[in-house]
């Protein structure tokens, strides 16, 4: 019968203080799992410092250190662990190790009754706090009421992760740390501007990011007397394509495009070549995201957030929480924070100089 | 008992002055305390040039290191001493004293021109960064492209105060620390909701900060799904006053006043005694600021930014952006922020549970 990874791991860790330090196979073959496996169970109990490996052994932490005084164990709470959030969750891994904090991750999968589970499960194995990105509707890229109240009634501190609450919903006390997407949006449009570009239109894929990003690109056009040559939708994954749209906008004179996120970019680069519009001689592209951006076939000028500067941002946030908890009173700086961080832009070939 | 974190760093210097360098854990024990706050405080030392970090351990300055880096000097510019202003200030002096910096402040009356007279003199003399309350617009709260293209190019790490850059001007990659004035508006107006009050009504001083509290207003009404009696704007000081649109928000069924701000809500205390409606028997008020609320006839409940944190915050995340200039290279973690920090509610006598 196949245990789940977190009991496999406690069972590690109970045979470890049970009978000292052991070596790796003497203990795959205990708890009757591959080496492979334990090892990689090891490697993780390492890297979140709950053991210690040595000479090829695993050692429980007490035969090794003398118990290191209240070290804080932090849950983060990913919707998945690749693409966007493998940044992340580098960052939070970093701010960990810099503060000697343990940190314990959570992967919900997009789903919320899942993202739930795991949360109750890190409170009740004893975490000091939750940095938590909790999956918002996709559409409007907003928090349910449900979810909201969920979070504003954990008993740990909580940061939220790249969505912020409501201001007036049951979560608003809870600090935040996001990416500042109408600001990127905004950035992109201001470098197409700076080579000289006036007619500039937008392509975005529809989720839960894309209301900021157009509000950034709009108060962008607007203060920089741009003419926006409008928005284009794009559906979700599998719905029909936006390259005709694409093609009028060209023909209406768009000499640039920002488009959220890469992988319709990339997208769009095939449509534009299908019709004989080469990128970046006849037409400019900034994406978005920054992940696959530098592998498209014309490297993509993108706009990319701080990833693991948000992760890390994030659980040193949460770190004061919890020392503030531990000290009630010592610090006068309370308030609730909601901070965004401004994504950069990363020039490559696929803008230039407008003719 | 619970020392002060200057008590604490004390008698680290104190310790180190003493035996010499010590290993971060030792330390900690030595001094009750984990190691996860010595380490914090460690870091922070060393950053203001006070102690030495070497291979895990803390090394007193004398032992151990060259000349202390150089005291740092912020230079503040606010539009003026008091009121709302002076919180602010006491803040950023604290910051500056934790960590050991120089404050220079100026003054700008709300006039653009000396505000750039200023900015120019601190920079003149020397200061290593600014940070600034720049004075925008007083109807729109807006920076105009002027004053962001002069703050952009201050040849020194600067912060904006209360007042964040727009996404796509020339200041647009500067740092902000603000008060979040729509969660402000929307935890009054959750507080009247949860009071049981379902037709409130809004009362907003003509100002720079109307738009992000009309906002919250009525993102709070439409989430709580109440009833707003609609939002009467006053005037600027001099103009004719809200007394009978107030009266006629009462005739209408208001049973709630959310007021912006506390010397417009002390004015229509005298507004509604004149007319026999009593305070919170007959209507209950919240208002905002905080500063002179708690000496209104009917002292006030209010929304109170954290001035102080605002302050705080803002000095702490210039001598970071210092530092940073100071070691190009060592911070992977440079993306502008821009802070928001939620005002909170402090409950008095001018609001009750609704009858």
């Amino acid at each position: 019968m196949s245990r789940s990874v977190a009991e496999r791991r406690a069972a590690i860790l109970e045979s470890l203080n049970q009978s000292g330090p052991r070596k790796v196979r003497e203990l795959a073959d205990e708890l009757g799992v591959s080496a492979v496996t334990l090892r990689r169970d090891i490697e993780d109990l390492a890297n979140q410092g709950t053991l210690v490996r040595k000479h090829g052994m695993a050692h429980p932490l007490s035969a090794e250190a003398p118990a290191p005084r209240k070290q804080p164990t932090v849950g983060l709470v990913v919707p998945h662990s690749d693409y966007y959030y493998d940044g992340i969750i580098s960052g939070a891994k970093r701010a960990c190790a810099e503060a000697g904090a343990r940190l314990i991750l959570g992967v919900s999968a997009y789903d919320q009754l899942t993202e739930m589970q795991q949360g109750r499960r890190l409170v009740a194995n004893g975490v000091d706090g939750i940095v938590i990105a909790p999956t918002p509707n996709p559409e409007t890229g907003l928090l349910s009421e449900k979810q909201e109240s969920w979070l504003g009634s954990l008993t740990v501190p909580t940061v939220l992760m790249e969505r912020p609450p409501s201001n007036a919903g049951p979560a608003a006390k809870l600090d935040s740390v996001t990416s500042a997407h109408a600001a990127g949006a905004a950035a992109a449009v201001r470098h197409l501007a700076e080579l000289g570009h006036e007619r500039i239109a937008c392509l975005l894929i529809q989720g839960p990011n894309s209301a900021p990003i157009q509000a950034g690109y709009e108060e962008a056009v607007a203060i920089l007397g741009l003419t926006s040559l409008g928005v284009v939708s794009e559906g979700r994954q599998g719905s029909v394509d936006a390259a005709p749209a694409l093609h009028q906008l060209i023909k209406d004179g768009a000499t640039a495009l920002f488009i959220h996120n890469d992988q319709l970019a990339t997208r769009a680069l095939t449509w534009l070549q299908d019709a004989g519009t080469q990128v970046p001689r006849d037409v400019s592209i900034v994406g978005y995201d920054d992940v696959i951006a530098a592998y498209a076939s014309v490297p993509l000028t993108s706009i990319s957030p701080f990833r693991a500067h948000v992760g890390h941002r994030a659980v040193r946030l949460l770190l004061d929480r919890i020392q503030q908890a531990a000290t009630p009173g010592e610090s006068p700086f309370e308030a609730a924070e909601h901070i965004y961080l401004v994504p950069q832009l990363v020039e490559r070939e696929s803008t230039r100089p407008r003719k």
